[in-house]
């Protein structure tokens, strides 16, 4: 099947870039950095793309739910950080009945009621479960504070007897883009601040002699910078990317895309496209044109879009295909079922999008 | 099953407030209005509410997307206007095959091209294919002018032999929630200004003796000042609510909830809870706290919402559930499976969302 038959939305991979991105990420962690890749699959969500960054390299993989984990869990990719606070007891239940599955699954705390309710349930079911505490160091959203206040609770975890404390996480998710908010020079203060918070928080740990052999953090937009004070980077976005994480990585190539028709042209000064709100989101911006120069896309409700010709290189046809690079790649690929990989303008495989939905 | 109990995050429908809005709209449609209400499921997607609707009086269903219909007429809903154009070989063969089995099923056209298109495919199929020309009254997205290019283009499509011409839409999108951008009085003129030309052309269409036997439009911001230019009135979000959309119609009660739990407490001017841009969509705002008065949400991410104490009526506690309205229903529900609908308390039912993810 050629590219140009696929109907329309539909989201398609450029294989070739793909794979240039998995192997200039695994590349950079060959040799004797001394620190891990495990990357994040809140973005591509498919257990065949775990797999490729596993061959690639990855020691494990990073997800943010459960609902993820299991995907990862059930298609064989057993070594599985949820880096992410499970609360409640239906999710603990779960998370101990996967941890009988996966001796690799770990997961964050930060708050000891529901650690002392995993403790518990992992007791009851005759295992242990390996945690990391989660630990602010700037992002200000989940987590303990870094320093002392990160030891006092480390302390109280590694008392409970059914958890096995592993180290800690120092995820900074603001700072990845900090550049495109605050310039360069501002986000390399605020990366040297948070280095030093996680610097800080190893050395009290290792002091306190609490475990710290896992140190598990940075992204796409930090991995260079923040390699060196953990022993695995989550990045995600790396695999596939959107326009956007583009200006801060552009070592990464834009693989992701929006196959779309041009439904209607009703005048001179707007082209309307299948693709709108339920196709790409729009929460980092508007999608952008990748194939014709001198349009500009805006979204005209949940199902349609406009291109507007501003200094237009051509005309566009009715019914003409065209593609669109997404502004955010995690919130576009959470609204799809499946991938199209393309390879020399044909589909060479369709990977299917497991953990699509899977917010639980 | 309790409320209090579904793994969270869920999309909820208070079923009482639901059947409230179902009849609210159903009376205003009773008695002598000479319309009819024909509810747009690009909102709702789901058959078993689409049934609901059809119950309380409805003509038929209004849809956006091919694979939305598909999911209508499988299910046994027939009467369904695809009120959209619907452009290529392969969605023109779907739609034709579909036509086969659902009588009642409409189309909008706006360019020849692909009119032509679906006219040769229908009679190859020996079919007619029911269409409406797809007028732009004020949106300036999809649509052929009104009066006389609206008139020369329908004379075009009724020379079709394929097609069967049964009259127009007049959807005004933008027109919905025109009092939040410009005030009241401005929605009222534009209102007037689009209710000219809907008058405008069915008075030029008829008198070039081509038929207007259906003339559809409107929606839950503009049905009780449209409704007496049409024959048929699409709204589709008055069924479940957004608080957005109850600003413009506050007649319609907010049904529609995400279920969320609170899993980081980590400091007193932040709570962390596990609905992100991933199970609340935030195009049209932020969701708002339905439960506790005095907290603001704001995203923290794909996967993280976090809840600022402004004048907080009380704390909140880990592992504590809570329920977010949705700033916009339409792009919310597209994220969920399905939906729990709650009565007392307690799940009643859970509703497959059978057309999420039907971009196509």
């Amino acid at each position: 099947m050629l590219k140009q038959e696929i109907d329309t939305p539909a989201l398609l991979i450029d294989i070739d870039l793909m794979e240039k991105n998995l192997e200039t990420m695994a590349s950079f962690f060959r040799g004797e950095k001394g620190t891990y890749f495990r990357p994040h699959y809140k973005t591509p969500k498919s257990p065949f793309l775990a797999a490729k960054q596993i061959e690639s390299g990855a020691i494990g993989i990073s997800c943010q739910k459960l609902g993820e984990a299991e995907t990862l869990i059930t298609a064989g990719i057993t070594d599985v950080l949820i880096t992410n606070e499970i609360v409640g007891d239906y999710k603990i239940k779960k998370l101990i009945s996967l941890r009988k599955h996966a001796p690799g699954l770990m997961v964050c705390v930060d708050n000891i009621i529901p650690a002392k309710a995993l403790s518990e349930e992992a007791l009851k079911r005759g295992v242990k479960m390996p945690v990391l505490v989660d630990v602010n160091v700037g992002q200000n959203r989940c987590g303990v504070e870094p320093g002392k206040p990160a030891v006092d609770f480390a302390k109280e975890v590694s008392k409970l007897k059914g958890l096995e404390l592993k180290g800690f996480q120092c995820y900074h998710g603001t700072l990845q883009v900090w550049d495109q908010r605050h310039g360069l020079e501002a986000k390399q203060q605020e990366m040297e601040r948070s280095n030093g918070l996680i610097v800080e928080t190893r050395e009290s740990m290792e002091a306190a002699g609490l475990n710290t052999a896992i140190v598990s953090g940075a992204g796409t937009g930090t991995y260079k910078g923040q390699y060196h004070v953990m022993s695995e980077v989550q990045a995600g976005s790396y695999i596939l990317m959107d326009w956007k994480y583009h200006i801060t990585a552009p070592e990464f190539e834009r693989a992701l895309t929006v196959l779309t028709t041009v439904i209607s042209t009703p005048a001179r000064d707007r082209f309307v496209v299948d693709a709108g709100d339920k196709t790409a989101s729009t929460d980092s911006g508007m999608p952008i044109l990748k194939d014709v120069e001198g349009y500009e896309y805006g979204t005209a409700g949940d199902e349609h879009g406009i291109l507007t010709p501003k200094e237009p290189s051509r005309e566009l046809k009715i019914g003409e295909k065209l593609e669109l690079y997404p502004s955010h790649c995690d919130t576009t690929i959470n609204l799809y079922d499946r991938y199209y990989g393309i390879r020399d303008g044909e589909v060479e495989v369709v990977w299917p999008i497991a953990a699509r939905g899977k917010s639980q």
